[in-house]
């Protein structure tokens, strides 16, 4: 009854990977008990504390909206501001999620290049004001990868952390397509995380394979004080918490979080690389992670979607969007490049 | 890893019942728009309709805090409040949920028999204030089956209807375990809903059998109006919807949801029956669903507890709460009384 | 054009003391900085540290409202609860104004004789629930004098800090009419409050002969972290602050906010003296501060306002209020008892 | 021990005007029942609804953050958006109350020539996204006398209503300086609101003259449904109401307001007639109301301040802020611009 493979419109086009799957029905064996306390959701916690190669506190919920808004309200109260990027999921894509989670917190935008914060201009928004009739800046979000499909090095990371310590401000990470960044950056996760000044990660599972379920990983373990509630109240607790911690268990023992992620960004690079030989064709972005950004004609745009091919032309940068995901197979991105060639032609 | 089924905690101690997992794996064949733009979601809503007998709008949410929390929140204002009973599980077990999505609504808490709203003490908490110094009484909620076990009859619905209507009132249905009431009352979906006065329905899937995933059945269609976004909002809109709606299809087309509440409410009534023969237990409330009240000694609760059995002692009630699920065997009920015998031996 | 001087409705109906209204025309000599960085902001709130014998921070607001929902919020997130007294102002007559501000927080009523806290209760309270399902408790709220008109000993509050240390809450106390309480009690404002381990106080000037403005004083400074934000932004912080807070210098200055509350109080004890004569007068509490509470046959009430004269039968005690002004008459309270006797007849 | 007249800082640094005054100590005779069931009130309604020739309701609350925060919560649900001009004040003056109070609505910034939305660019804030994860449009912010001291003509009013009613929005109107654009543009107040268009007026009585206290004007009655408890709840109730009803009256009975605001204009008309001689200073904004922007060099603004002035460089747009009020004078004017000359030579 789905949709056939004829699409680059998103990752969470994707169904589940079968490592997500088995996983799920090896925990649907038996009874366990609710809302986390059952030994799949203490075997994934502890297995993300090794990832992290760190004691960190990690929390499920149930999507990205979700894990973005409540991380950013236990780092802000409602009269602080978060600075982001103007092409941020949070401003962008989740309907004002974080200004409901946080009762009022306004999101600051901030320019840079490639979809990246460019620290000179958070700055500016930091210090541009510091009387009582403006949010005062609290938390700078970082997306990684970013909406563009562009990466921040682990450096660009550090530079972000100098500056927030300065003006006593902490991190947010939106890493709902994190694991496309660890393999393309080829770092650590606690390299791209932590270390490099990170004090809550929103790590994205259903981008990754699974059905549903985000978590939640805070490395400032201060900031993690009565989260649980939080997550409680908000309607975000999980009363069969297995059936999220299991297919996360699954991603994780088994590689294949890494696995999805490399084929994703794999099949983006093929992808750009067999673009990037059309005259006329421009990539509008570096495609670092799994998606793609060209500009095209109008008639091409619909010829393509004529041809049954599903895609977005993007908010605020325009452009065309081809996002890979796990189970996107070369042949999806010869058949896209041939009808591509058809529709210019 | 799982827990054996030495429980009567919960019914979300329960796993996934096959008729849902089915549907689950034959929606993960192929990829699918997201956000509820797919073939699963669209044929569910309108399995639903037909179900209901009526045109309603269904919407999709990740848990029963949740569905209750922005039902009711489309329903009034901070400066309203809701009449609930006061064993209510918003009151008792959503840590403010309603509160907060309503940023601020107030739960008035009304007494009543076996878990049930007495009209007259909903309508002394409706007439008592009318000032602007309290919040305006708004909806009425009731919980069908309630928090204890118990039913409301088609008449006692339709008697809260009619004091709602003299007052201007919605009536908000809790029905996390609204399928256990419709095969213990033998009554149409439709006449234990709209038809006897219901505004909005919180149709719950997971105690029924699923991983995740309550239905909002709002049948006064004016108050669904934007709610679309409020979910959004929220954080509950699923990307991945259809692994949401094709269990939900699943349990509905194979019958599933009457058949899985039909052995819950079997076992409680079994359970209760070979309890009642124990002298000195004595049932704390009629066991009309699939749950069974009792009183017993502080060192029996132990008892049974070192055997390894879970259970709830009830919050604002006493006693010894025992649920039975979709999966709960008779071969589960003897071993317990037989312990139980034990225990008061 | 107001109403003659024919009530005991609330100590809200009386106007603005001269002393007020004096420091008020004073305040009104050419123009001022704007938003409290004028110097009678400066010289008042130094005026509440000498008081108060400690390095306060002190906010003014514009009513009590507001002065208790912002402190309350200050101190709670949305998940955390409150607990207060079944009669507080914060629970009977702010429209859920706490729960607005917190975005959530639910308000616990607790039970005890004379409108107060039974710590016993307060701690039942605390201790009945440790899991996430149900809002953490975290501050004691007290009100000084009470709404019924009694008064927390210095023994009592002592009693109160030490449960809430016990168990990591924070004391709040709502001090609408605390002059009331430190004449009345003999005791200074330092022993009253920080001394006695209260964090917070919300202290009025209206009732106390004011038009407009509480003040709120953070005994505990850290609670008060970027406080004025939170006045800014819920509409709470004056543009011209001196006319808040020159009314308040003059109240603190001459000595007006003990005489006005030592003449509410000195004509409720006068008022209540000559009821106690009457046969078949009963009070129901002991009037130590401004208030009288007595019960009335419903035909004298009736008689009474056929007279004209205005009162409260109070919400959720029943019987009649009788509340003292610091305007209020020996010749008020005559006429009054000279009508109820009257109407006895 | 207030401020000398140094000073074009703003509006609301000057006094109480003495209309105003005259009826606060006229309200001040004898008690009066509280929050709002006062005969000042009541009179002061009425004469709203014959000034705006139109059957209004009318509330009260205590600052202009307040009245534009309530006003746009009773517009919009959380998940709604407001378009305002980019220096709107809801936008950069008030610390996120309008986000605060509606529990998360987001602000859209549109552009606009001289501080005044155009409506293109209105439009298109308006149409670009129409998915549900972003904030529906729902309320058009207008300001009249805008923050740059600009105003709207009637026609430009209609043209905003025009384009509010093809998208089904509602028009809210900043009048914080409301008096201004009145006498500024020679029209009734009808005129320039319900006829025009304007569903919600917020009306400054501060800046005009009085100590605290903003009118709330809802000329479309519907939005106005339980309106009274949103500011109760919010803690914008006044228990003496009569102290901001009766300043109220006295500007607008005495004709005051409109006296106060002539005046104010007039200084900054002559004030710009002063410095439109002075070679190199140019004027940033036509001065349409009662405030001159213009720019100068830094070095100048110092000695400016160092001879004691006090005034706004203003954020966001560069430049310095004269602000004109009802007690500036024409010395104060002839001071500053021998100053300026001064400090220029």
């Amino acid at each position: 009854m789905n949709q056939p493979a004829h699409q680059f419109a998103s990752d969470n086009y994707s169904g589940i990977c079968s490592e997500a799957l088995d996983y799920l029905q090896a925990a649907n064996v038996g009874d366990a008990p609710a809302y986390g306390n059952d030994e799949w959701t203490q075997r994934v916690a502890d297995k993300f504390r090794e990832l992290f190669e760190t004691d960190c506190e990690v929390f499920f919920v149930f999507n990205g909206t979700a894990a973005n808004s409540l991380s950013l309200s236990a780092l802000c109260q409602s009269y602080h501001s978060v600075i982001c990027h103007e092409t941020a999921h949070i401003e962008t894509d989740e309907c004002g999620g974080p200004e409901f989670a946080s009762n009022g917190s306004k999101l600051l935008l901030a320019k840079g290049e490639l979809g990246k914060l460019d620290p000179t201009d958070v700055e500016r928004l930091i210090i541009r004001r510091c009387d009582i009739h403006y949010p005062k800046p609290k938390v700078v979000s970082v997306t990684q990868a970013t909406e563009l499909g562009t990466l921040y090095t682990v450096d660009e990371l550090h530079a972000l952390r100098e500056l927030a310590d300065r003006h006593g401000l902490k991190i947010h990470m939106d890493g709902a397509r994190f694991a496309n960044a660890v393999v393309a950056l080829s770092q650590t996760p606690a390299d791209l995380t932590w270390r490099a000044g990170v004090d809550v990660l929103c790590l994205g599972g259903t981008k990754n394979g699974m059905a549903v379920g985000e978590a939640i990983v805070f490395f400032d373990k201060a900031l993690a004080t009565d989260f649980a509630y939080r997550c409680k109240q908000a309607g975000q607790l999980a009363s069969k918490m297995r059936f999220i911690a299991a297919p996360w268990l699954g991603l994780l023992e088994t590689g294949a979080w890494l696995r999805n992620a490399r084929q994703a960004n794999a099949m983006a690079a093929y992808l750009a690389e067999r673009l990037k030989r059309f005259p006329g064709v421009r990539l509008m972005f570096p495609p670092q992670a799994n998606s793609v950004f060209l500009e095209l004609p109008e008639s091409t745009v619909g010829a393509l979607r004529a041809r049954g091919w599903l895609f977005y032309t993007f908010i605020g940068v325009g452009g065309v969007r081809l996002m890979c995901s796990w189970n996107t197979t070369p042949q999806a991105v010869d058949q896209f490049v041939d009808d591509l060639a058809h529709s210019l032609a």
